[in-house]
This record gives C-alpha cells, structure tokens and sequence, in this order.
C-alpha cells in the first residue's frame, strides 16, 4: 500500500503537471484567436488531451485501477484504488481568457480519499495533499486560517450543475451576499477549495455539487487543518451517490458558518 | 495635438508594461510567503512601487499635465491634459494570489477620454484604446460581440466602494444574478471593460462607481464598438464628480439591458 502510495503520487504530479502545460500553451494562443465561434471547441480539444495525458498515464502505471474521469467516464474496472480525475476545472473560464483553472486527481482507498493532486498552470501552483500527512503548496505546508473578523468573511459559493435557480439555493446564496465581506463564485470549484487551504478563504459553502469534483479539494482542506460538515454539523462522509449540501471551514468558524447557513434557508 | 498623443501613448504603454512586470514578480513571491499578516503591507508596497513608475514616468516627459492617482491623489497642476492612474486595479485578487489584476491608464482632453491602456500582466495581455481609432488587444483589433442568445448573457457586475448593500442595489444585483446566466464580480473593474470589449462578456452594470476607474475601460469598449449609457439610455459623458449608473454593452442588446435593470428596480 505504502509503494503504491508513492507511486500513485508521484504520477499524479507529473501528468497533472503536464496536462497543465498543454492547457496553458493553448490558452495563450486563445489571445490570438479572433473567431470566437471556435472557442468552445478548441477548449473540448484540450480538455481531452488533459484527459488522455492523465488517463493513459494512470492506465500505463496502474492497469488494474478504476478510472473515472470527467469527459471519458468511468473505464469499467473494479478496483479498491479509484482515481477520479477533472482534467480542466473552470473550463467556462478558460474558454473566456480568464486565468482561473486548474488539473485534478484524486486517489480514493476504498472510497476515501488519500491523494488529491492540483496544479494551476497560470501561476505555477501545485496542491498535494496525502491523508494524515498534511497539504502543501508547492512543497510548502499550509493551513486553513482563523480570521479574527470572521463576520467580515470571504467565501467560496459552489453549486451543482443541475442546481441553477432553485429557489433555496437562491435564497441561501443571496443571504450569504449580503453578510459576508465578499461571496466569490468563481466556476473553478478546485480553485476555491485550494484557496481555503491555503488561508484565502475563510468558507466554502456548497450546494448540491457532483461528488466527482469534490475530493481532492476536501481531503486539502482537512488536511490542512479544515473541517468539511454537513449543514446539521455531521461530518463529511464522502460516498459518490449522495446529493452534497456541504460547509467548509476553520474547526472555530464552525457555529458560525452553520448560523449563517440555517439563516440562510429559514429566512423569509 | 497629435504629437502629444503619439508620445503620450508610447509613454503610457512603456510604464503600464514596466508597473505590471514588477507586481508580477512580486505576485510570484506571495506564494512563498507563510505568514499572511504581512500580505496587506506588501501589497500597499506593490501599489506604491507600481504608481511610481508611473507616475514619475508621466512627470517626467509631461511636467505640466495633471495627474490624478489614486494612491499619491491629484499633483495640484491646472492643464487640459488629465492622466488619471489606477496603478494596481484587483488590489484584493492581488492580496490573496488571485492573478485577476492589472495595471492601468487613461489620459483626457478636456475632460474626454482620449487614450486608455490596461496591462494584464498575469496573461501578458496590453489593451489600448485611442479616440476615433479602435481597441486593441496585443496589437489585434477587439469587437465587443453581439450575442445571439442574449437571454443566456454573461455579465460584470461593477458597484463603488460606498454601495456595500445599499437596497436598492442589492435588489438590481440579485435580479441580474438570477436572470443571467453568469453574473460576475470580479472585485477588478476594469479587467471586466476588457472582457467586454473583447466580446468575452456581454455586458456590464455598474452601480454608483468611482469615475476614477472607468475612462480606460469606457474608452475601451466604445472603441470597441460597444455603447455606455445610464440606465434610461443616455450616453455617457463623463463628468468626475457625477454618480455613475452605467450599462455598456453591444448597441443592439441595449433594449434588453435597459429592460432587465429596469425590472430589477422596480420588483419587490
């Protein structure tokens, strides 16, 4: 297990690291792109070869291994070791120039996470955390932070796909607005969770998200001294099926946050 | 007349350029730095360093234009020709490694916008924009884009500092968050004129903002073919002092801007 670890590791960080390369040389030919009708299939295009840089690196190393990845899905095995893999978070934002995106993996053991891997090519910044063993940025350990004006808190709102405008995500997302210092919603979910690991951010609050987005961004943040619960307090137990309403945090912005959310869903 | 120009916009290009390279190296450092009570002291630094490039750039070749900074504040002179500098504009993306900043200028004739240069150093991109002669990205002529699903928009919300959760603003704001298809808040003004007037965003509603900010990014997207008008239509026409309630968008979206703000005044 331990060799296996490593291994697994390592490999993530070089084909994230690579993928991330490919992803930012395209995106700096975007500048010299005038057809803008064309954009959203160069960013297909990229997306994909992220994928296959990743895939075919993980199925060379570890054929046995489950895989499921955001555009080629899941590759049929059955495995303990499943690696869950998003080879472009915040695509919407690539494809507009804006330079908030990322590559991820995760490596669950028996669906928990014990590797999440992020690299964010635009500023060079690779996340690693591995279970029980802390998070870094680029070799670097971080931690989630206390803010002594946690009522004058940035936060992190991520929502599902399938959410759009229903009306209790609205109405909790509207009442965050106006109580926190700043709400970012930034449509790199991975991003934001990086950012509280490293003390940017003082919450996330999620709504109903995919779970496949989740994991490398959850064992970061609870690696680096976070806490991931559920909106009663319980804590995150990971399971792929299940529908997320999660808050992420500080251990000591837990009743905080919690207030803030039931507010949130009570109100009006 | 002409000579001034020609020289102020070498000028303007040369110190954006030179502003936005040094924040950039620093930006890189802030990765590396642990303790995070330090941030907001280094970032002051950054803007300082930045604005005096600038300004001592402008100084230098025009002693007798009026430069209004908005660190160093209004230089006292009396002339037709303003600089009007925001050296650092994404202070706050800055401070947490959000690499969503820029470095930016405008320059008026008797009170008109006549040259604007933003520098976006993160994605080495230069946008300039002169009077009667197009905006430009990198060299390549920018079009703000008529979109033919404009009911599915992506827009910048831009309010001034006073706004905080002024009602009224609110109510507008979260009217367009929940009718558009992304709504975004970018705490960097001006690079959100930029998305605009490359066609990346449809448009913008600005709520009460500093006229400070905006010359560079108005001239931008009006050379870009996009118009700026308050909320019942009128063109802009500057004016410092004047509270500003700006729409900007592709003249032939601008029925449906005026519509969507109208109703989120007046709902509820």
């Amino acid at each position: 297990m331990e060799e296996i670890l490593r291994a697994a590791k390592k490999l993530a960080i070089q084909t994230a690291l690579q993928a991330g390369q490919e992803a930012k040389n395209r995106f700096e030919n975007l500048n010299s792109i005038l057809v803008k009708d064309d954009f959203g299939d160069m960013v297909t295009e990229v997306d994909h070869l992220a994928e296959e840089i990743i895939v075919n690196g993980i199925s060379r190393q570890f054929p046995d291994h489950v895989i499921d990845s955001e555009e080629a899905g899941h590759n049929g095995k059955t495995s303990d070791w499943v690696w869950v893999v998003d080879p472009l978070d915040g695509t919407n934002n690539y494809a507009i120039g804006m330079p908030l995106y990322s590559t991820t993996l995760a490596l669950l053991y028996r669906g928990k996470p014990v590797l999440g891997v992020v690299y964010e090519p635009m500023v060079d910044r690779l996340f690693v955390a591995m279970a029980e063993r802390g998070a870094y940025c680029n070799n670097v350990r971080i931690q989630v932070k206390k803010n002594e004006k946690i009522q004058r808190s940035s936060i992190g709102w991520i929502q599902g796909h399938a959410v759009q405008n229903e009306a209790r995500a609205v109405k909790l997302r509207h009442h965050l607005d106006v109580n926190v210092r700043r709400m970012m919603r930034l449509w790199a979910p991975t991003l934001q969770w990086c950012m509280l690991a490293k003390g940017d951010l003082d919450g996330i609050v999620l709504y109903n998200s995919e779970s496949s987005d989740l994991y490398a961004g959850i064992l970061l943040v609870q690696e680096a001294g976070g806490i991931v619960i559920d909106y009663a307090g319980n804590p995150f137990e990971g399971g792929s099926e299940a529908e997320h309403y999660l808050i992420a945090c500080h251990p000591e912005h837990k009743e905080y946050f919690m207030e803030l959310v039931r507010q949130g869903l009570d109100n009006g």
